[in-house]
């Protein structure tokens, strides 16, 4: 039997409406189509009730984990298949904007829209994802929820995770109610496979004049807090070549985390946050910190791009011969993921029957995504459009309606596919690496 | 007639009781001998409160200014003469230690001590001061009390000044009940002669081995604050040479700071402050701000290290070609301050008659002082004492006891035979140099 969907359409119109609609309601910046909705806070709390109501409208049954994952399932016609998924995540950076994430969950809500109203009857569930605290930015630690379900994050040690103000992760789901009893853990609560849409926040389709990513790997990345100690002193009183300055070493580092990164070519390296113990005018500071970000496509790379900025760090610190010393400590890493073939190739033909070859781009993501983590015990892959400028994590990031459109009509598409694989059996069950 | 009082000695053992105690009961950090008592909080209120009764029960008149400042005044003799003032400040740093400010006011006050116990009768009046927000670490702007009461700040400026919580000063004052109704000017409460006894916070008399400094001027000092503008975006996916990235730009420019300071020998300069807009660990910097202190011995020299540092920070902008930019905001300064020759002399005979022509040093002060204020509109100087290791600003902040004793010991000498000049006809009142 041939495949018999490639005319279905997702309505464009009704997710750009939807998209923008739930974003100026719950988590809008003022004045710039910039979002601040932190994970768990009042604003998530409110699309996450509204998603669910328009998931059980469609006749999902919602399911929320000990995380607050939300799983929102449309029936198959097989019992005892699991779920197809596609998901993302609806948290934001502090400044972020309307597409990192949302475009994901939106467009699967979309999907699940079209399945509804034409009564498309798939072999597996479908099933919606939002994934908590993606971003890691009111908690430390992105991709939580879902490094939790494939357990390589431990829940215990999330629940304890806390925000500025000392709220736990396990409060805040709890004060917004989504402490749920489904477990967080994919042997109990599985997936067939995993698709995730998402903006590419890099400028390479744009640059390539390309609309579609067919994405296959996850660069692996490791962030490291550096400390750097130094004396205490009064800015107007000691002389310079008597100070023990953590500043000035501290910014001698951090232009070599650049410059390491840029010479090497291995990969990309930044800085995005310092703090400073002392923070006063007038006196020479003993303690900074800064979190180094660094991201390349194979771990091998990342191994190799890090030992050659901590061997710069050293010659500078001798170099100073400030009395300064430094300290690292590795806080989080991600390694490489590798998306599956039966995903892939899912993505790419839907990709291949809406834009045609010449317009798909074969790529590895720079960013950490939950697909990332699905990876590790599952069938996933994921799908990238267009990011103007390349901007991302920041209230000017865009894609069009068109792309959000495109991108939507590809997610529909591959999901379809591969359940016609199943169906066929030219898909099979998924084969664990470990 | 010989001078009658050369050999009336304060108290050690009382004043670095008192110094001590008052530091224990008020602003103490925790496991150190540091220091947290910001301008105007409850800590600054309690030992205000304090000082106000001991200076009453010792028979002074007590005025508070509209800045806040104390001026509390024992009687002179004479009919209309306006007081020799004592005094420095009894706020600290964020972790700041005892002596810094402290020391001035504690010795003061133990002058007035011995004075009354003695029933010493002087021509002037003798004044002890305590000024507000000296070290402009909760409100931003050093020698704030000092600066409006010289008429060289502006009242209303420095009251609607907030902190970080944006409590304005002016509530700040009226909360702790030290919105008094003097007026904050040279010209209506004004002195005959201020004397301020200070640690160096420096190496210099420790490593010469000299016990007390005679301080003719203080070092001319600028603020800057430079603000860094690059473009946020996603650490994962922008690639290092399309990247515009404010923190890169800004560590190079701090490093320039320290180096233009030691490769121009012409002063010092310090970064001590620098904040991040974005300050998100997967996010691109877009904003970075930070503060130069920088201060030379003169005014000239103070624009020559600048002109300097500017010039290689258009250079390094240039040649770090990420579209960053950055401009410059002088926020604050103090010109260089000459000391007064009838003040110094006393200081100098004083000092000597303590401990010797070799255990003396003629010397210019690093720090800011609202020394420096007083000699703008009037007759003024210090006397500085070892700071062990140069330390200050810093918890481990240290002078030993018997160099508090020494430097107290010479405030009273100095008081006193200033004010046998009076008497002797050798010191004239104060010609205004503006």
């Amino acid at each position: 039997m041939a495949y018999q969907y490639a005319t279905l359409k997702v309505n464009g119109k009704r997710l750009n409406e939807t998209l923008q609609s739930t974003c100026t309601s719950w988590g809008a910046l003022p004045n710039s189509t910039g979002m601040r909705r932190l994970a768990l806070t009042q604003e998530d709390k409110h699309v996450r009730d509204w998603i669910v109501e328009e998931c059980k409208a469609l006749g999902c049954e919602v399911k929320v984990d000990q995380m607050g994952n939300i799983f929102a399932i449309r029936p198959g016609t097989e019992k005892g298949r699991k779920p197809i998924a596609m998901g993302s995540h609806l948290d934001t950076q502090p400044a972020g904007g309307r597409y990192d994430g949302i475009l994901g969950v939106q467009s699967a809500l979309e999907v699940l829209r079209v399945l509804h109203e034409n009564n498309i009857q798939t072999r597996c569930p479908v099933a919606l994802i939002d994934w908590t605290n993606e971003e890691g930015a009111r908690y430390p630690g992105a991709m939580m929820g879902s490094g939790v379900w494939s357990r390589t994050t431990s829940m215990e040690t999330c629940y304890k995770t806390i925000d500025a103000e000392g709220v736990t992760v396990e409060a805040a789901l709890e004060d917004i109610g989504y402490l749920g009893k489904t477990p967080c853990d994919y042997r109990e609560n599985g997936l067939e496979s995993y698709f995730e849409l998402h903006i590419e926040q890099g400028p390479k389709l744009e640059l390539a004049k390309k609309s579609v990513g067919v994405v296959t790997a996850v660069q692996g990345m490791r962030w490291f807090v550096v400390r750097v100690a130094g004396v205490e002193g009064h800015a107007g009183t000691a002389p310079m070549d008597a100070r023990s300055d953590a500043m000035v070493t501290a910014a001698r580092l951090i232009a070599a985390v650049k410059d390491t990164a840029t010479s090497t070519g291995l990969g990309v390296a930044t800085v995005g946050v310092v703090t400073n113990d002392t923070q006063a005018q007038s006196t020479i500071p003993s303690g900074v910190e800064f979190i180094i970000d660094a991201r390349c496509s194979t771990d091998q790379m990342v191994d190799d791009l890090c030992t050659a900025m901590f061997k710069t760090f050293d010659d500078i610190v001798k170099k100073e011969d400030n009395k300064t010393s430094y300290h690292i400590v590795r806080s989080y890493g991600v390694p490489e993921a590798v998306f599956h073939t039966d995903c892939i190739e899912s993505v790419r033909a839907s990709a291949i029957a809406e834009v045609g070859e010449e317009k798909i781009m074969e790529m590895k993501s720079g960013a950490g995504h939950d697909a990332a983590w699905a990876s590790k015990v599952g069938k996933s892959s994921m799908i990238f459009v267009v990011s103007k400028n390349g901007l991302s994590h920041n209230p000017n990031e865009y894609t069009s309606p068109e792309d959000c459109e495109l991108g939507a009509q590809v997610l529909l598409q591959s999901v379809l596919r591969y359940d016609e694989g199943v169906k066929s059996g030219s898909i099979l069950p998924y084969k664990s690496k470990i």
